[in-house]
């Protein structure tokens, strides 16, 4: 049976367009508060899981001794746009453990942030792999093998020791074995290791509350959810998604988007973890879902609601700044 | 029952992202060679309607008496990449009937071809309506407008004159009566009138072949296909896939992409229209279903298969480089 229908893209009157999907909320034992869809496929979950990458970034002991803050830690669970101060932070993070942009294994892109793009085409100068968007996950990384005395060459494969351990961290967190076959290749060139879409909310929820692991790794993780909520703007960047609503939520909602329309959150004050795939991998099905979820399952007030609105049912204008059109939910994605 | 998947994403060896939609070839006389999903849904075809929109403009002689030719017929019926050649060729068109820039009602961004706009931001300049991907086609309108002696002041409004005649040759070549509020508002303001995918791909068989048009239309129809044959550069630009197939193809295909995943074609030696709707707006499962179904309706050697077979089935690379999956047309698509 297909997924359900979960946002429609109307253009006046009319849904020009539909996104199917499948949902999964979930408490720290695993137990379904809701699932909507397939939750039982195995998903790649992209850099929706980034927070959990950076788990034995911390745990390890890595974290303290680069002297890495709540800026760096944000950014390396972030998909950020290239903006400068995202661009210093992770040469920061290198410089740290002695290394520079050379020692990236990310790739190069322009960034994401049009005015950072075309501020950086201005100067004449060409996007290094700091403006990639994952340079703060892999400076951490990088810090990881630094510290831990691995040789930081070919980080990024799956057999490398750092790579190996965020594996387990993988599997600890959703308490799954994942098969060392398990994986395709991300776009910033790591494992993307496919798991089970309510395993990947049971990992957000236990990120959430800290419920089922060791107190290492419960600290970690509380440390990386204060870090995100301190300092949003470094998880992902001016006016996106992920720091728009941890600007606003702050501790309560932790929120982290993932290519392919991924998205995974975690509501500590609630308990849950929540994990969306959005089957023709569109953001903007992803996040309008997202938004419906947290409405749904977050307590709030009349200001959440009207700030939450916009992400929610998003209102589509075109190039002269006219209404043409909305994104919903649909009915699927309200409390019965 | 939902409309069949027509695209797999994969990355490694799992699909990743699956696209839903609707197919429609017909011949001239509206018999339907091959209907996937659900073609008598109504849908708003988006640009990928520019060259029956742009039927007005040379039936009414306004092209001839603004001596406009291949280069400025092919701009008038594109959704360009806003590079320098296509900014100049609006201009132009515009020049030729007393107007500039000024007059062009589309909104204002910056070139979709990433060189262009980065060269824009060096040059410290700021985009015009010129670089809308739209302006070729305004500028057509512009001088139908001054043409036929109308006031182009909100040329855009579903009364005006020009749209006016835009909606009746749309109704001619589909063969619908189309109510006077069934429609949005489009990207560049313009109304876009919802329309069946069957009859969609009825008035691109008659596009192809003038079959049941007025001598004055079929000679129309026929000098926009020879003008984006011969000069595909000015229907989209550089590297993109309706300038890339008509390069290849010649006269022996059209083919123009819309938003939200619509793509409309014509293969003219085989008297067929071809009409793609991708339910969640994907262009890129819009493209790899056009080029599935170029593949299976016009007779190609080795050659033109060799080509084609980048389309079809695109492979996905990371931005190292690295091969890390690919975009594949389902069973659907494949001759029975």
């Amino acid at each position: 049976m297909p997924d359900p229908i979960l946002v429609e893209v109307l253009r006046g009157a009319r849904v020009e367009s539909a996104h199917r999907g499948a949902v999964a909320v979930v408490d720290a034992d695993g137990a379904a508060v809701l699932a909507l869809g397939d939750v039982t496929r195995a998903i790649y979950p992209r850099s929706a899981v980034k927070a959990l990458q950076a788990l034995p970034l911390v745990e390890s002991g890595a974290a303290d001794r680069y002297g890495l803050g709540e800026e760096e830690l944000a950014l390396a669970c972030a998909s950020h746009g290239g903006e400068p101060a995202h661009v210093a932070v992770a040469a920061r993070m290198l410089a740290r453990a002695g290394l520079d942009a050379g020692a990236l294994e990310c790739g190069t892109h322009w960034p994401s942030h049009q005015p950072s793009a075309q501020a950086l085409a201005r100067s004449g100068e060409a996007p290094s792999a700091l403006h990639n968007n994952c340079s703060g996950k892999h400076a951490g990384f990088l810090c990881l093998a630094c510290a831990t005395g691995a040789d930081h060459h070919g980080y990024v494969a799956a057999t490398h020791p750092v790579q190996r351990e965020v594996k387990a961290a993988l599997e600890g967190m959703a308490g799954v074995t994942l098969a060392d076959d398990a994986y395709a290749i991300d776009g910033c060139s790591i494992p993307t290791w496919a798991l089970p879409l309510e395993k990947l909310a049971l990992a957000f929820a236990r990120f959430a509350t800290g419920h089922g692991l060791s107190p290492e790794r419960a600290k970690a993780a509380g440390r990386l959810r204060a870090a995100c909520a301190a300092k949003p703007y470094y998880v992902a960047g001016t006016g996106r998604f992920c720091t728009r609503m941890m600007e606003h939520f702050g501790t309560r909602a932790f929120v982290k988007t993932g290519a392919e329309g991924v998205f995974c959150a975690a509501l500590p004050e609630q308990g849950l973890g929540i994990a969306v795939k959005c089957d023709d991998g569109a953001g903007r099905a992803a996040e309008a879902i997202t938004a419906a979820l947290i409405a749904r399952f977050l307590p709030m007030d009349e200001a959440d609601r009207a700030f939450l609105a916009r992400f929610v049912r998003p209102t589509l204008r075109n190039w002269n700044g006219l209404t043409v059109g909305e994104i919903r939910p649909t009915q699927e994605l309200l409390p019965g």
